[in-house]
């Protein structure tokens, strides 16, 4: 149920007896070996398919986030945060507007995470609507399952490269790379960002069985379609 | 070549023999019985195939454009002006800063075109880089083609009606709209569009033969090869 | 009838029989051989006679507006479109507040036009007003009149040189200048449009004989006069 | 010596040879009796004057300015300091662009002093440029002069009352209204400012004898002379 | 009755009986030989006191300012004027949203004044709040006190000189600077206004006695809670 | 070391041997029973007593962040994004202006984290500084305290109950709260956060004895100072 195949006629049908609705965010970014947009491609994904078992209608995700740490790389693209939050704003905006009401963002990308203080103030002036930024990556389903295999999981490891954003022909390397310092990487510019973390991959194995990558896929669809369906705090007092 | 189907590194390759890059604009708003996304979709596909086709990277599009005229419609999806002015700003840094310098932007809907002057303003910064912003539905070769049909096509009507964003199960209306006045509507707010438009075509019959939209479609995508290889302008005095 | 010549007591009675208003939209910048101020004179001065004739006030104009593509001609004053859509914002908050209901904006520079995005939005958060943008020079009247005498007919040719906005002591170039081409322009930083352009006319004679701009003008007169009776569109659900 | 009267090519002429330049600063809003564009006309009044005499270019004048406390009078624009803040960069970007670097702005109206500030910033970044505004009816000449007549004398009374913004036709009151606390006026929304000071008049007389005018208007434009020559300050360490 | 003292359940409270609130502005920039602080400490210091007095709550002051034109002295933070705008555009909306009414800014920063234009703005949205600036240094009777003793006081002069805000350790020239000419200064980046007032101070002797300082200091705490009590307008027709 | 006890002068020696500079970042907002200024309290503190051991200047600190979800009680003050992000930029200019480079921001409260992407964009810009946001709070050593005496320790609860923001004459509650859902907060608006979370205590006791908190407050400072040493990452190829 994707907002691509559906005309406005059937999006206001499905508001007659329903006001969920779910978005992608997405990011540009180097993934070191990985796709590029594989922030894009799996929230994308995971949003699809729930979204499709859910009959909830899902917008096209956006395609570019907040990556500043890492523009030394070729090929990425940031959205600076004012402007990021001003999209997201006049985003929830429209949706308000359409009549949907409680409104679920699929993030893919953990540089994104920061809208969510523009979300928050966007919701003290639109009381009866409920926006919840989901960390598909993040969860504890996803994380249980992630950490069986090793804590040494992060951006562009294995724990990141599923079919659906693996580049043909490109091989990985064997080795498993120590994990960096996240907390080193914050007080840099993105020239010192690459300088610090070579490939781009912050630490762990490069890849791993798609059996057991597809067992943690399988998860993150699992609870995101159970938060679609019991996240919502109910209207209190307006 | 997609830039979904890259990585890094090969971005930094690519950049080491051409400086030319495909971004797609589009929108999510009503387009009468077709896709919301009919904007999105379209000008994404004559991107792609003519990027892949004269071996420059598209990027994934924007799917959401500036469509305050329409946000009556639900569904509608409306970026503000100063929002998208920044948004395009934003991106062309980072295609600047990756080492971009030919850029060229396909876009699907007429709304998004004031973004031009955001991007006059970003190259007088940036002096070095050509930026152009391509109407693919008004340029010469597609116009003369959808004029030879008939000279009432517009916003929603068959002229957009295309195998890739008709909605599956929908049939169109068999009758030819009458053109609307489109210098009424600059002066009304969303609401008052939506009550004087209808289902929201702007005039013209609502589909004409695949035959006709195919011959439509590859001049579009062999005016967009041409231009990506002919329209730059050199270098003058900088 | 200018608001010039008029106190808040007098704005405050005609308000009680009629809301329409007229404001010029201008711009400061290189129009060749003719005054740097030509879009911001003619504009001014076709509200001021309309408005006398239709007994409607007419605002001050404003004398600068978008010119990115022509910072590198000495004089010319470039206002970024976020300023601009500011203020038109803050114009039309203004004019709401005092209680006019009917703007009607008499455009003279085809770079300001992006700005009816902006009023777009203001327009559906004041679901009781219109605000009409008019290009005087593109104007159907206008444009036959043109045409009449030469297709070769642009921006500092002919076209706009009219008795008031030439300087005095100046003699105009004998030949026709061949159309530039406009599509080349829009890549293009300042200093590359001067060196495309070079003394600033788009193509064109650069002078016509006063008796065939007398013409043009009256039918630019009548045109807007006609528009400022005719143009408006009711409020249908508001 | 106005830009209205003067092509590029005469700009880039007189820059050869001299780097300053002339702006009126106004604002359309409530002058009790007087015409509504009082500070806009009696502020380019003085620049043209002074300019003319003093072989200085000047620009036509911006029309609107701050005047969020006038808004309950029907009539007044306000323009928002951070749109006016804005404006007046871009304006001083497209001068210095241009290649003046003293840049004199004649301001008519106290509510728009606040701009200093933008202004500071704007220097901090073009330190080869010198920024004045003259408030011309707060100079020490006219003061002085105004002093000599009343100290009553404020917004909208006679101290403001020259042949050239009065409103033909319309009488003025004979007596002298005391003067209203301005001190009060800070913390009152526009509403409550329009209960508070009923016709507009701050205080005085709504009327002198056109000779004492005069001279006050004469030395306003000596004033504003002597400054053009002699206010700046030389480059010290750039 | 600090709010640094008080918890949200006393503020409630408070909030049933009176609707008054202080907030200190003051500014972090070169005082000369005094703490860069001076204005923050000072205007806090009378907050706190007439507060305390009055038993009105003090919120924690801002300690910095808008200060573009010492930006040469190390240690100075400058605060551009739409941050600052929108900074107390933030925190008046939050003050209001709590239930306080009528806001009693006391100001330690000359430069921070312009902020008056935002809250201008805000007041026109919140017609039923009063927001006062005061300026405590400037008010009549501290300024008729510091007139007794020189007319030569001015910024970082021994007008500002209180035992709460100098370093110690550190003595005082003995001369009497003369007074530099303001007039000059605001044409200047901040890098000639360094060069231009030498060690910081505008002019005057750099100490007085304590006694007579104390007397100052006395008046200003008097008149600040004489305002806090007398200077609010009552709605009118709100 | 305080900023407050310097003049500028001394500022300028000081960087003469180090470029290292503190700044506490804090909120007013709701803490249950604690004082509403709890974060900027003990942000200020652990920040004054860290500098003053290691010979740092610290700035005098922000009173206010950002914390739209606490709006719906009393006292909490509540900065948008957008101006938290100008207002840190800002301050990082001058800091940068001033010649400082190593720049170490002490904050109180989780919900300024955000601001670190405005933070990412500014290092861009400034590429031989660093910047480090400190959590107190969360940091390694604290934590390990905290959950040595429970793991329910969150906001308002007695992990935040210190001898410094505590109100005199305040008896706290003596049961245990149980921890809230932190998920399901960031779904709401403020006025459904306070009917969720009661007092606002996020869980927990309401206090522990003194030497318990005196333990957990020695290693913030410890840990704080062994930062300031050690955590700055050397330039590396600017």
């Amino acid at each position: 149920m994707l907002i691509k195949d559906m005309n406005w006629f059937q999006v206001e049908d499905y508001l007659k007896h329903d006001d969920r609705v779910i978005m992608p965010m997405g990011s540009t970014e180097q993934h070191a070996y990985l796709s590029l947009c594989t922030d894009f491609i799996l929230s994308s994904r995971i949003a699809e398919e729930a979204g499709t078992r859910m009959n909830i209608p899902v917008y096209p995700g956006l395609p570019f986030g907040m990556a500043s740490y890492f523009t030394g790389f070729p090929g990425t693209v940031n959205i600076r945060p004012d402007t990021y939050g001003a999209l997201i704003t006049d985003i929830l905006d429209s949706l308000h507007e359409s009549g949907f009401r409680r409104i679920f963002l699929v993030n893919g990308h953990g540089g994104n995470s920061p809208v969510q203080t523009f979300i928050g103030n966007w919701l003290n002036q639109h009381e009866d609507a409920r926006v919840v930024i989901h960390n598909w990556w993040a969860s504890p389903e996803v994380m249980k399952r992630v950490r069986a295999i090793s804590s040494n999981a992060s951006h562009a490891s294995w724990m990141e490269n599923f079919p659906w954003n693996r580049i043909p022909g490109i091989s990985m390397p064997q080795e498993e790379k120590p994990g960096i310092n996240p907390a080193k990487l914050g007080q840099l510019p993105a020239s010192a960002v690459r300088a610090y973390i070579g490939d781009g991959n912050y630490g762990g194995e490069y890849q791993r069985p798609d059996e057991e990558m597809m067992d943690i896929w399988s998860a993150g669809v699992e609870e995101t379609c159970h938060l679609l369906e019991n996240v919502w705090v109910a209207p209190m007092h307006n």
